[in-house]
């Protein structure tokens, strides 16, 4: 392709609204453009990126033995009504009429026609396991669409759908899935961890969620640094201490010491002093959940993982106090509150039993207690509920855990009969017993992928694409004016390239050298060669990668052949 | 690919709604499903035609130097507000809220769409020529959705834009366009014709259809047996006849005749009998056409063209007179109008000039009038207004014309400055002159010739589709029981012409061999290779093409490269 006849809108600076390092740089680098809130062009380079995603992700879902169909997006009320999302759904739903006054919606996804499809269509275990898939602009009617193509209202998504006779053959189904995703993944050239997600209000039983890391990413995530664990912070497990041993004799007569103003842990470390450290204190939050209101003790260094809390109590979620329900709670200001003589109930954390002569709030203003220790001084309903923390054991190996933010590129879950047994989608097993078909669904975000490889391949000039999926995998710069030497070898190239099948732009614009590297900085096509004259005449050109801080020379003879063999090197 | 692992639900029967053999055999064959009234969803088989369709599309529209992006389905209000058309399109708009209250659309074209990205991104001649095309899925609410793929309500369409500094530049974008429609429906396999059609409502001045030749098409063409000439019946030039010689010896007296109950032409030439034919009589219509009331005439064998008589009389259309209004024209009961004597305004076809001693009505019930001549009898306006005929001559190379049903199958306009100046896109000249940009644009009906390909290519038994559009281009058919010596030698033979890069189904169903010929006919796979154990004894196997009416032995030995040099033949 050549960029003086290419639709590359490339601009300096993208509009204020756009923070996001992917949205910022898709924007400059021409390969979207907004028309509503939330909703966008994919303009031909950014096309291209997300056709080549879609390629990936199609060629090992084909791989897998899934099949590809294509449901409709303007869909009759009927279907969702049967699953009860059509008020589910809320005002995330699209909703429309027809001519006729008759409801419809837009797909935000589509598990109940294809459940309708397969309620027709299978009647006999003979004819599963069936996996079907489509790929499908899907419409939600997010309440903060953000971000440019990380969170749309109209976004390109693959979704895949399994049907099995029983569980056993839908876990089966369930891993190909994750195996495909792992390869996809990797194709994808991104780096990620696959982590065990809340399955949310998918009704799902078994789930995984494929983080792309990325320092922007909203989710926060834990991995192991030397096994193949992960997990969202929200659900991870915390490996528990062994049952505190005998340590009377090292224990210290509890003491109320005044502690003006010292409210959080650190201003309470800093007041005391005397060596002590957060992880000597118990921290001690007063929640509301539901009606009831409870204490939460880590230990000072830890934080509450509001969620393994929530599911704790049985409830939805559980909130922090407000000021004056902690002061009728402990009859102290907030920050004084602690476990020893609380009279409401206390959830403790396992870690904060093996702290001996601990400092704990005192229920009482501008006052501690010291040498506070469980079982002696106070009692409580022992379980894990505090946020697993950077350098944590991991549950599976025992190796220090990191934390990593993460952006949610996929997402597999085993359904069950959820949406079955609401749709009546029954087959007769070998016996002739009609059952309903065990499902499961299985997300890959294509477009919010095209944003999230940029998010964790960027610098400040630009993208660094991932060779597999770059717009074009080289780019010809030649330097001077139009139609020289440099511009005719670069034809040349351009086309031998092409021949052995490597994707090309050929920057044949009449811009200063300066103006053209900036653009392909921008642009973030993984590898450039500068054609100079000076070089030319020596034989040589000059090849850089774009995630590379030097370039190299390379003979002019053969140069073809030498690119393409580094971008099939990209590739592998 | 295996049958039996394939999702291909073929049936014995179509819903009786279903009667368009495309409907049908796409239904039955396992194609298409219906989800609600003109939406469909398209199941592996009938996608794997649909993307073969669209992707010949994009390898033409790519090589005539069009780029490929990617427009919302989505739309904000304000662009379709902009040219008018928010309101313009009527109820045909599925219009919806967001949750905010916002006023949407879904996109049923996207001229607005794309001007509004040009004249954001255009500033210089220099940009252009510029030809911008998507294949997307669009949204009509169409009065009467029907007869499957052929009227949908939710269709993949593939709509590109030209942009152009003038209109030479716009007609060179245009012919462009039509070259590489030629290519693509002869790509395609298609019969079909490129007829000048009446612009509607888009506004343009040039354009043309492309019709796909097929008996049940809703569109009446004509088109000459010999040059390419060919245009849409109500638009359709007919050639006039040389000025009427003096043939004043030949005239005979007028005379009054009873035709009593004789209305029609054909009542009239069998009751009067003496040799009369209809192309010997005045066929005399009486129409509304705004307020006022006219007469047309026309031979007898011919018929009015009521597009063109609009035209002429400058309305949006004429409707044919009630029965009470014709009475009241012409003081006599319908059936006996003639332009002898009649007062109003009489537009007479030059073909009804050159009738002599013809039969008119008389304007007197149960009466017609002999011998009548234009001229000497009555006046009028001559004008063209009969339609063509089959058998008339070609207006650009006098051979016999044929008549034709055609679908639409793609339109190409230029739209000139119809939206730019609405929405003021413009641009600077190389004089520093702004100026509006000059448009086009071209859709094909991208899932509409899905269907409209099985209109053209079917039998009773089924689809006979094209081999470049076929879901799968050979058909493998063991014969006996599943795991016997011919499925073992289709297994190979799969994977041989796999490796070759034929598409190959292999029915490896357990059925019997009546079972699995009716289901390859019905799906219509170009070429089926049938393995028996009798034939292979041999080292025979046999080739049938789904078009042929006798089937062939092929030696075993080979066989792959046999069929795929078939297959090859068939594409070339």
């Amino acid at each position: 392709m050549r960029y003086s006849r290419a639709f590359i809108p490339t601009v300096k600076e993208a509009p204020k609204d756009a923070t996001m390092p992917s949205h910022v740089l898709l924007l400059r680098g021409g390969y979207i453009r907004m028309v509503g809130a939330g909703i966008y062009e994919l303009l031909p380079l950014g096309l291209r990126v997300m056709n080549k995603i879609a390629s990936i992700v199609r060629q090992e879902m084909d791989g897998a033995g899934a099949q590809e169909l294509l449901m409709p997006t303007l869909l009759p009320k009927e279907y969702f009504e049967e699953s009860g999302r059509w008020e589910g759904f809320g005002s995330t739903l699209l909703r429309l009429k027809d001519r006729k006054g008759g409801d419809y919606h837009l797909g935000p996804t589509h598990e109940e026609i294809i459940t309708d499809l397969v309620r027709r269509e299978i009647r006999s275990y003979k004819q599963m396991p069936l996996n079907l898939y489509q790929v499908q602009m899907k419409f939600r009617d997010e309440p903060r669409p953000r971000a440019g193509l990380l969170r749309c209202r109209e976004f390109l998504m693959k979704d895949a759908y399994s049907f099995d006779a029983d569980e056993a053959g839908a876990t089966k189904s369930y891993e190909i899935m994750r195996d495909a995703y792992h390869r996809i993944f990797s194709r994808l050239g991104l780096e990620y961890r696959v982590v065990s997600a809340d399955s949310g209000a998918m009704g799902g039983s078994t789930s995984a969620e494929f983080q792309v890391l990325a320092q922007n990413g909203e989710d926060a995530i834990v991995a192991c640094t030397s096994c193949d664990y992960a997990a969202n912070v929200e659900v991870a497990e915390t490996v528990v201490p062994d049952a505190a041993s005998d340590h009377e004799s090292d224990l210290l007569p509890m003491e109320k010491v005044h502690t003006p103003k010292a409210k959080t842990i650190d201003e309470v470390v800093s007041f005391l002093g005397g060596g002590l450290r957060p992880e000597g204190m118990i921290k001690s939050l007063i929640y509301g959940a539901g009606d009831a209101v409870v204490m939460a003790c880590v230990r000072g260094d830890h934080d509450v993982n509001e969620v393994r809390l929530a599911r704790l109590l049985g409830v939805e979620e559980v909130f922090l106090a407000s000021d004056a329900d902690i002061v009728k709670a402990t009859r102290a200001k907030p920050g004084f509150a602690g476990p020893v003589g609380f009279s409401g109930r206390v959830i403790v954390d396992p870690d904060v039993t093996h702290v001996l002569n601990a400092v704990a709030g005192a229920n009482e203003t501008d006052h501690h207690l010291k040498n506070v220790t469980f079982g002696r001084d106070f009692e409580g309903e022992v379980a894990q509920i505090r946020q697993v923390s950077e350098g944590d054991e991991c549950p599976k190996c025992s190796s220090p855990l990191k934390l990593y933010r993460g952006i949610e590129g996929g997402h597999i879950f085993i359904l069950g009969t959820h949406y079955s047994e609401k749709m009546n989608a029954t087959f007769l097993d070998e016996q002739g017993t009609s059952l309903p078909v065990v499902m499961g669904c299985y997300g890959i975000g294509v477009s919010r992928l095209v944003a999230t490889a940029v998010e964790q391949n960027h610098d400040d000039d630009g993208i660094r694409w991932p060779m597999a999926i770059a717009p074009y995998q080289v780019m010809l710069t030649p330097i001077g004016k139009g139609g020289g030497e440099p511009f005719e070898v670069a034809e040349t190239l351009h086309d031998e390239l092409a021949a052995l099948g490597v994707e090309v732009l050929l920057d044949d614009r009449n811009e200063r050298p300066g103006v053209k590297f900036k653009d392909a900085d921008l642009l973030g096509i993984p590898l450039r060669v500068t054609l100079g004259a000076r070089g030319l005449k020596e034989g040589q050109l000059e090849l850089k990668a774009r995630d590379a801080a030097d370039n190299e020379m390379i003979p002019l003879e053969g140069a073809a052949a030498t690119i393409a063999a580094r971008v099939k090197e990209a590739l592998a």
